[in-house]
């Protein structure tokens, strides 16, 4: 039996009678008829994985501000026409560029060894000459905070604390805090340098980037990731109680800000009064690998799903509006510029969704909506429950490039993708197209074409949040997928 | 209840009265008890591991002829003096150099990509100026050799030719051919260069290099492998039906001969006239990993298992000898200066056996001894059996650094390991010591004690061999674990 007919199967026989009179108290037949129907069509096959083939294939890597950002630009433009797309537009961002430059690390004592390590993402340079010091050891981030600045000093800081690979992928949010203030931390205590075991749970030798942090008054270190195997050599020689001497050399710099753009295409909804249901996910890509799963899987999830619904015989009532963000990667730009450019109709978001955790099956449906709407978003569960999707919390973040509407109030649906594999390859070059798998992804498109659907059609919409203080802002686009609340 | 629990009961209850009695026509009750004893012992733990986590730390990568080579020599004779062997050498073998130099490999049209390349082993360079050529695909060396020269001429030739992913690595054989043999047939029709599909099975966005040839008389030109990520770029870009153009500069080049070493050490049997066990493995590496899969661990194994034997109450009665060759990867220096410097004691070499497949556990025994002697090799097998090792054919090549010694008459036993994920690293950076198993390398290490210690013990020996015809000699080190007669 296939997979997909199990999947079938389960579909005929998983509402039983008592579960379906209470969901349809809630969603109205015709509704969960249409949803079922375009969930099933997508369950048969779409047109997704063809999508990041060709944003993989023909554009590659789009960090922001470089001419491959600029070419995903224009290529989101052409494909959102060529998918039929209305009010197709790109609207401006400000984005910071940063160069990586090359990389040498090597061990110099006690055994010379070269280390397979990479830039992490708004790192300065050490000059042309490097930098050459003894290696102290942080086992994590909380034991550097506790380390004396007699131990530190002059050193290069070595941050260890593995990513545990885990199907959440809540290991990335315990093991980037040393990504993200890892230099601040050591700066602060006198080191030159610092350099972590890659955040990721890669075997093969590669190591991961993505984007460190300074902060005012603290002096800035050069910061960067070494891979696993590398971080092991590391510590099998700092293990031997021998002084351990790296050389470390960047030619990473800042240039002036520059241009970018949120690209957004609309199925337009037949009652312009009803709102907007907005489906994201980010154009923008590390500059190490080609983006494949972070985020052309999204981006291919959100244009999919949205063109599909505009394809059922009954047109949505509300307008989906795929919004493909500008620079997630190095500190949330798109996310900001949206919010502040449709502050005022941001009360018309009636929910958003956002697809940023790669191409794995969705295998647990979170949410975020007023309690009252808690049966609403129980119902759309239901809907997508035969494709082994379970109902998790009601404690979404929903996603980094969704946050700011999130916090002022906007409802969100956390579709959560499985990430078991998803740090593999993770801001890595190995973010290719080979990681994409065609079923995952059309599963995907199910999940999200049907609650995208209920979602333009069901009656009432969903409330809206508590407004969130946001005097603390984030700066970095540390996405863990929908995790970031937890 | 463990693995090793599971494996204890195995060995209780494995053998039954009938098959006892017919091994104990072959074996004497006495070996055999004391080779279980070998056996079980390095099921409960052994050094090798740590022999490996020293070779690949404080050496690392050792490419024939360069000063890791020199330091790995330096570090066997150490290793096996502190491990208590005797009469430890090093036998001079003069080895090629070969200097890899950097690559830069782009495709420039349709679709311009950066692409993860490495040079294939001995290949030329490019010139500073690199070369930039239309690409011509070729499915596979049979699709090459089929094409016209209209078709090729001038043109950089990309061959395909994906390699399975079996635990007998027996894809390797096959796919093999076109980065050994690829530049000459591309170069035959007029191609400028050489471009290969990476003979492995990673996913990993790594290139795997190996020895590439020239051939008298057919122009030299350029030969690199691309990761498969990579590979797939170049297929999709190819299948857009557009003209693919590649951006290739390598500055490899050849310097002259120099001097390397076999290093010997051995564990003296009590009866000077019995012979010798030879166990062989090879002690360079590629320079791109730390060669701690190929073959570290057959280093490892070889030096532990002669080491355990040494250690037994009753010494053997054979010489156990370990050889570790120098070059196997560029040339089989080392294989063939062995044969010619013990060419006269060749017929006092009772049996050889190889470890070069990585440290994945053993599951089948194949053999390559006179029909007369089979009962002998399945009296071994039924030995390791409790390890989950299957009987296999009388066909063992052996291994590439032993063949020489077959060749002449030697017989081998031939433990296959697992290589389900040996190609995922092999001739990459990957190569490192995370990939191996301290369990799985101590359930090699009984196989190789076991087996030694019978081969050392047994009255009559193996005989011999028909010698054969060596006139077609390889000058490739296209190590294919055991299987390379299959």
């Amino acid at each position: 039996m296939t997979r997909k007919t199990v999947l079938l199967l389960v579909c005929l026989f998983a509402a039983s009678p008592a579960a379906a009179q209470e969901e349809s108290s809630v969603l109205p037949e015709g509704i969960r008829a249409a949803a079922a129907e375009v969930r099933d069509q997508a369950m048969a096959g779409t047109g997704a994985y063809d999508i990041v083939a060709s944003l993989t294939t023909e554009v590659g890597s789009r960090f922001a501000g470089t001419p491959g950002d600029r070419a995903a630009v224009a290529w989101a433009l052409l494909k959102l026409r060529e998918l039929g797309f209305e009010n197709v537009r790109a609207e401006p961002v400000t984005v910071p560029r940063w160069i990586r430059g090359d990389i040498q690390a090597r061990i110099m004592e006690p055994f010379p060894q070269p280390l397979v390590a990479v830039a992490l993402g708004g790192s300065i340079g050490t000059g042309d000459d490097g930098i050459e010091a003894p290696v102290v050891l942080a086992e994590d981030m909380a034991a550097l905070k506790a380390m004396d600045p007699d131990q530190v000093k002059d050193k290069i800081v070595y941050i260890g604390d593995r990513m545990e690979r885990r199907r959440d992928g809540s290991g990335y949010g315990e093991a980037v805090q040393k990504r993200v203030n890892g230099a601040v931390e050591a700066a602060r205590l006198g080191a030159r340098a610092v350099v972590i075991r890659s955040v990721g749970t890669s075997t093969a030798r590669i190591a991961h980037t993505g984007i460190t942090r300074y902060s005012e008054g603290v002096p800035r270190i050069p910061a960067a990731a070494v891979s696993n195997a590398d971080a092991d050599m590391i510590e099998r020689q700092l293990a031997t109680g021998r002084e351990v001497v790296l050389h470390l050399r960047l030619t990473s710099r800042r240039l002036a800000d520059t241009e970018s753009a949120n690209v957004i295409g609309e199925i337009p909804g037949t009652d312009a009064e009803a709102g907007i249901v907005l489906l994201a996910a980010h154009l923008d890509s590390w500059d190490v690998g080609t983006g494949a799963v972070d985020d052309g899987a999204g981006v291919a999830i959100a244009m999919e799903a949205a063109r599909r619904v505009g394809q059922m015989d009954d047109a949505p009532r509300r307008t989906l509006r795929v919004v493909l963000y500008a620079n997630e990667e190095f500190g949330l730009s798109g996310a900001r510029a949206y919010a502040a450019a449709h502050a005022d109709e941001l009360e018309r978001h009636v929910l958003a969704m956002e697809a940023d955790f790669g191409a794995g099956r969705v295998w647990r449906l979170d949410s975020n909506v007023p309690e009252d709407r808690l049966p609403l978003a129980d119902a759309m569960h239901a809907l997508v429950a035969p494709l082994e999707v379970e109902r998790g919390g009601n404690d979404s973040g929903g996603g980094a490039d969704i946050g700011p509407l999130r916090e002022r109030g906007v409802p969100v649906m956390g579709p959560r993708q499985d990430g078991t594999h998803y740090f593999d390859w993770h801001h890595t070059i190995s973010d290719t197209l080979d990681k994409v798998d065609r079923e995952d992804l059309d599963q995907n498109v199910a999940v999200y074409a049907t609650l995208a659907y209920v979602a333009s059609m069901v009656d009432g919409g969903f409330g809206r949040l508590p407004i969130e203080d946001d005097s603390e802002e984030s700066d970095g686009g540390e996405e863990t997928g929908n995790s970031s609340q937890e």
